[in-house]
């Protein structure tokens, strides 16, 4: 298909749009789209390439839900709401499911109420990955604050929703459902409590260390404690995976208050840990109790893009 | 470098966008930036792939600029104000300029007040190409509608900024300046009578005729008029350059006044023809008035990423 014809083609997959979105006032198939947007608006942009987020021969479906997947979990990780996003993608020369995955991909934005409202598509040279990209906005009210990494205080619990690990190896990275509306049930029902929350993609360990440095605390999990998911195989040692693996999209979130328990759609929510005060700047921001009793180093346990 | 390290330095230059941005209250380094926003918000996301918008061996600067141009660029053809932008490089296994790369991104996005606000950086294998994504968000008041591609009127004279043609030959495709404030004084100018535009990266006969086509007109151009660029070669003739080579980036806008001649930056403004009533659907949207006095197809002329 000539990208003239495609282009065509999404403007008709979107002529709906307006009816279900209303806040979109323009959608693809001019210079720029147009949104009515509120006083705040979050932003958000992620990649997903062939050969590092998904192998060749993946389902062009679950490619087109992971890259959107991706981009809402960092939305919920915000406690916003989903407004609208854009997409590009990068083909290789001869890539011949360039309709099917725009149409997957515009299926699944608008799945997560999220709507694709403009987007780019280049083709490259014949060997080049398949690479996505989707920016994703959200939004809250005026009133409302976006909950960051950097609000953790010393005393809060540490939490995290669903269970951890094995995600890439049991292909749960494809198919992970991001907690927006865990996020928001947590915005509601904690209020000022919730003090900082992240989303987990390259490791708890790693990721949780993110919360302690961006919060000047330190925050110590404990091994015992960490939901790990049934399939999660035994070598090294399975809560090793549940810091380490990563990919696995859910919510670390810290809160003084006890919330252990499930949340909407019946999503585990689990107590890790604590933060306490960072009296040593030389000391690692995330350490875990393992189950011999020796604090361990979990700030490098996840996945460094090195 | 490693991504962290990355990371880290990218947050060290965004510390003192606060000040200079007012607007953006969260930067790079949480799941997303947070920036206030208005009623009305413009998006668009355009692609540079190595090979095909750039060629190998090309200075790093020039290809950040050209990545954040190209969206200004879209911007400037709804007469918006840019807002803020978010970018993402995919880098083959191996750069050695990721730091560079980042740097003069966020120099070209200040320079043109869109403050990269977050991004993302993934690795390919070592012979991917080289790839960059810039969305930008621009921004409208309550009572100002953004200038499409569909408002042109049967009357309306047909007008573009600067001068066409060999762009890519010439490196200018590297250089072009967006046309914001051109487009900005457009609107402020001529108000209501601002009927369409469109930026011209595809070439003159091709845009053209998308303007044609989304306004339900036909636009007709005279090869005479066209404001070709000194250095465009006379192989084939140098009217078609004008028309068929692209990557001009100047602004393609109707309007029924008499608006010729000079705008604010000294950039021409030239009328190169009009907007007639399409009788006949089957006819070409965009004609021109080859110098022999007949009258050609344009509609096809210029990239159509095939």
């Amino acid at each position: 298909m000539r990208e003239s014809e495609l282009h065509a083609h999404i403007q008709a997959l979107t002529h709906a749009m307006s009816t279900d979105f209303p806040r979109v006032i323009l959608g693809p198939g001019d210079d720029c789209a147009l949104v009515r947007t509120g006083p705040q608006t979050l932003l958000t942009v992620d990649q997903v390439v062939e050969g590092r987020h998904f192998s060749p021969g993946t389902p062009i479906d679950l490619i087109a839900r992971k890259a959107v997947a991706r981009s809402i979990s960092d939305l919920a990780a915000m406690a916003c709401r989903p407004l609208c996003a854009l997409a590009t993608g990068l083909l290789p020369s001869g890539f011949a499911h360039a309709r099917t995955l725009t149409d997957r991909l515009h299926h699944w934005a608008n799945h997560w109420s999220c709507p694709i409202v403009g987007g780019d598509i280049a083709t490259a040279s014949a060997g080049s990955p398949l690479s996505l990209t989707v920016t994703a906005l959200g939004e809250l009210n005026e009133n409302e604050r976006p909950i960051t990494r950097s609000g953790a205080r010393p005393g809060d619990h540490v939490y995290v929703t669903g269970t951890l690990g094995n995600s890439l190896a049991s292909g749960r990275h494809l198919t992970f459902e991001p907690r927006v509306a865990e996020a928001l049930w947590l915005r509601d029902t904690l209020g000022s409590d919730l003090h900082a929350m992240i989303d987990l993609s390259d490791g708890l360990g790693r990721d949780a260390a993110r919360i302690a440095r961006a919060s000047g605390v330190r925050i110590e999990l404990d091994a015992s404690a960490l939901p790990i998911h049934a399939d999660v195989p035994p070598i090294p040692t399975r809560w090793r995976h549940a810091l380490a693996d990563g990919e696995d999209y859910e919510l670390c979130f810290t809160c003084p208050r006890d919330i252990s328990g499930m949340s909407p759609n019946n999503t585990p929510i689990t107590r890790i840990g604590a933060v306490v005060a960072s009296t040593d700047r030389a000391q690692p921001p995330c350490l875990v109790l393992a189950p011999g009793g020796s604090l361990v180093d979990a700030s490098e346990m996840g996945w460094d893009h090195a």
